[in-house]
């Protein structure tokens, strides 16, 4: 049973780690903290579906100094470059963190700067931080205390590509991820690109070019290829709450069959509790909501030689709550799925 | 740790049924029937989304003679009229049976008739029968082997007009509900009445005097207040997958104040484990998808002398499958809530 | 021809407004305001979907004054309490006023005052106003240069009740409306109340005891049976763009059937362009989507005597912006209709 | 004026011709016909949101022979295969055929038997066909009578790729069309890929390697570019009732800019109607619901080389009946948007 506080809590991910966690066996969520408009506020106050679940009120990172003693480990779920200043005293004070947010996402920090503008002041925590895919990463992962959560795109996109890649299957410069996302990917914040009316009965594309989760996966994938590689990633927004389906495409070097891929699939995850490859069904978001599973399915096209992945995960789940509980099993030497056999809501 | 099957697999309730039962500690799942039409095929293909979580194939009710020695449980999750021709043969083999379906929650054989068209043939399984509400019938169902468990429009009328009606607090001939179903109410049978297209971005009323609910209704909050009433109900299909608000109206005999009849209804409610009463945020059906909780509010209007009570459900849950699991708790022995601590997925 | 000003053109009722008066063969719209927000922005960057269509820029009341002269009529679309300000000067240049907001819907200034606030510092304006309801008050309104647009929820209830009201059928003091409406009647600004995820799959009561609306329905309800009344009205969001459900109750004085009430019905609204009564089919909001019409039904429940109406409008059109075309049509002495014989785009 | 009959009056390809064609100032629709289910049967009790606009019937085909005298030019909006046995009699008998189906849509034999697995018994008719996309075929399309209107995919693909087609300016091998659609594109039928609570929430791939929409877009893009070609096509569906957005996806020739590429698709289209290319602005496919248009934008990945244009239009409208109503227009003389200049009704 170990202690932990989240810090950035007002938020879906936020909301999502307490519901998991008001469930996990071993851990007891002892603060929570949020942005200065939440202050003093019980978090079933912003949640209601959380009356009588949980009693706590939100507190600021202004309090994190006289909190720190409390816990044994500490989620951050925050907007890129805020982690940053808190790491270091959290990771000093010997607790461990799982940050949801991009700072300790990249292990090169030049690439980091390049696509976020700000960079580490020092190497010394960089150095120490793991990017948290466990399926691709778990020995690594088991061995750190500072966690970068995988973005909710790179997680779907990753898992889909990383058979091909590392198989070299693929022209690795083909790579295309077409990736439609419910809107709870836009957070909590209400903006007109949050509003019921704005969204719903509509389907667009944004960020065509520059999404920072394409930084992501162009890194993650040149690491598990051994190659640099660029990859071409657009994503939508679509009328829905959530889920992230990842359409990839990609050219195969040669010949290839479904049944052909579809084994190898299995093969690559077949001894991963969160993965499942379908056959002969199309994965959809619903069959996921709510879980920590990611579901794959590939196909070729002979025509045009390409090979076409789909990948669904729950962007709040797999990208980003569940799989930082993933990883805090991990590093706190808890069995991996604890606290996430969920099975999905349907419908 | 019981055995139990479940007939009528393929519909909602029968799937969230499997859905809660996987992963209920006392029970397992050891058969499951479904229409014809499923025959032979496995659940997972009917619903992909519990692919890997269990392996089973659909039989149908032909064969459940064979079958009926391997549990100690039936649930049944049938149109109405169809489980009155297996209840007798299932109970006479000494097990229990918890029926989702309108045949056993009418104690008197002539209401059952008068709405549902049908009847029951003889008496002695009626007579075993109990309305399966918690709620308000705790002490008769722990007595009994054959649970009718309430419709889902029921679950949230009566128990949002229960403390009114028990307290003598309204005109009896004033209570009027308004309900409104998500469209997983309708089934998964796929007709123009489910069609996507023809329920996005719609709302309408439906069976606007007649429907079967307002017989259930009607009988038990009679049951509840001693006298004889009648409810005017109207159901709406409102565009969503799950959930009922049931908007109740009821004239105070006395004026009240919207504090007091909060206080009522916490009294009342107060060792209950799935009802929550709230004070002052409006229960939405959000707030309980996924649970077998029942969210109440309750308002006064002093200008018209008109008590608002608000009730959601998830319809599914506990108005269906939620219930069926808590009424086969009490009847098994089992602590009421095992199993069924879901927190709602939200959003 | 005449030349129209639009204020608020920046919300919905604005936006819709202006796409049913680009299709309107008497009218050109020369100028727009919005909020200082918006100051020149060109409307098309506001609302994509003009692109091509309008090429004006926002102004804001600021800018009134020197507008002025350019114009015959101008549409107010405003918060409530800001029309005040500006209806005098617009009415004493000579120009006529069609106000979407709620400042001119109540002739008693007391009455105003109660449910709004505020108060009519001279009642020189408020005796010109008439209630823009074309199907009640048409003859007044074609004598008039100042609209009091009806607001959405009314629109619905009075255009249901008013048959029973204005023969005498029901008890005056046994009116429920339980209206449920699409999102766009919060309005375009984004909130946590219209955050997509927030009300997608979730539907709930809102304002139970105290929505301003009632004391319009009240008002106006009573002002055509001759008799003060009170009404209990409950209104709801419901997870989809647009459209209004009021589901009417009332307690009949006497016995009736379904088809005396259905022609009753027919009779009151026989030359009413935009009122349909269907017999056997649910009004349902998609009907009207998009459209000026309101769609009616009327049942009758024997076992508790009471009326049941249903009444669906589009809150944009019918509800708003539709509305105040039609009055501008009367007041403007076009045919009633021009501009507005949209078919809704259906599904 | 002109008479029309409708073929297929039923679906919503159907229900859209009719909306459209009763505000068009030069046709009258004199016949229906539907499915052997619907005959007898009035429209408006199939669509009640047309209550009051249409009075007529639903005849069969099996009535075809008697009523054509009576039309000018007949509409058909059938499952492909079925045209092909009644185009030559409509077309001997010296009428106007308006296709929406698949059947007319290759004027190469042999192609269309390999994606539809049927074919033409005498290519005196197909000779005749012209592809009906105006913007690419309009001087064809003016000396014809018999259109094969383009499947809905198509149009917004084929627009979205001719820019780039016709110029040359990409690999041709590198087309990657990746298309998502609302609901109403599977069509009225009720099955449970249609059903509400199977689509609520949820984003699929289908047809990932063979839906015949892909051998469409390839023969066409063939045809513009001179070259045979091959396209890799997945369509999906989103969870909304109305339109498409085609993402495509297109290696480069040479290195372009977004400026450079914006501005030659405006000057392709730059006597277009029905087309709007966006600079900045995101193409939502709400922006074009209920109208005729198609709205593109187009822009460029420098770090991959890939062009990515983004192309919505309403696949009802601008995909199915709008632009048969335009295919109309030309053949029969009317100026090309008569009766097209719908606003969207947003939001």
């Amino acid at each position: 049973m170990i202690k932990a506080g989240i810090v950035g809590a007002g938020g879906y991910a936020g909301a999502t780690l307490i519901n998991i966690l008001l469930r996990h066996p071993e851990v007891k969520i002892v603060w929570l903290m949020s942005e200065d408009a939440h202050k003093g506020k019980k978090i079933a106050d912003l949640y209601p579906h959380l009356t009588g679940e949980i009693d706590l009120a939100c507190q600021t990172l202004d309090d994190l100094d006289k909190n720190l003693d409390a816990v044994d480990l500490v989620f951050l779920a925050l907007p890129h470059g805020i982690a940053i200043n808190y790491v270091p005293k959290i990771i000093d004070a010997g607790k461990k963190v799982v940050d949801l947010g991009a700072d300790y996402r990249f292990s090169d920090n030049k690439i980091f700067k390049q696509w976020y503008g700000i960079e580490h002041k020092t190497e010394k925590y960089l150095s120490q931080a793991v990017f948290g895919l466990p399926e691709l990463f778990r020995s690594e992962i088991k061995k750190t205390k500072l966690i970068g959560n995988p973005g909710c795109y790179p997680t779907a996109s990753i898992l889909g590509a990383a058979p091909l890649v590392k198989n070299g299957l693929i022209e690795l410069d083909s790579i295309i991820v077409d990736a439609k996302s419910g809107i709870t990917g836009a957070g909590r914040g209400a903006t007109l690109k949050t509003h019921y009316c704005e969204r719903n009965e509509g389907l667009e594309a944004y960020a065509v070019t520059n999404h920072r989760h394409m930084g992501e996966i162009e890194y993650q994938l040149s690491r598990i290829s051994g190659h640099q590689l660029n990859v071409t990633f657009v994503p939508h927004l679509a009328p829905m709450s959530r889920g992230i389906l990842a359409t990839i495409y990609a050219k195969a070097k040669q010949q290839v069959d479904d049944q052909a891929l579809t084994a190898l699939y299995k093969e690559f995850y077949k001894d991963e509790p969160f993965v499942k490859i379908f056959d002969d069904k199309a994965p959809n978001t619903k069959y996921v909501a709510g879980t920590n599973n990611c579901v794959i399915a590939v196909q070729y096209n002979e025509c045009t030689g390409r090979i076409i992945v789909l990948s669904v995960i729950d962007n709040l789940v797999k990208g980003a709550a569940g799989q930082a509980v993933q990883n805090m099993n991990l590093i706190c030497g808890f069995p991996e799925t604890t606290g996430l056999k969920q099975i999905t809501v349907f419908p």
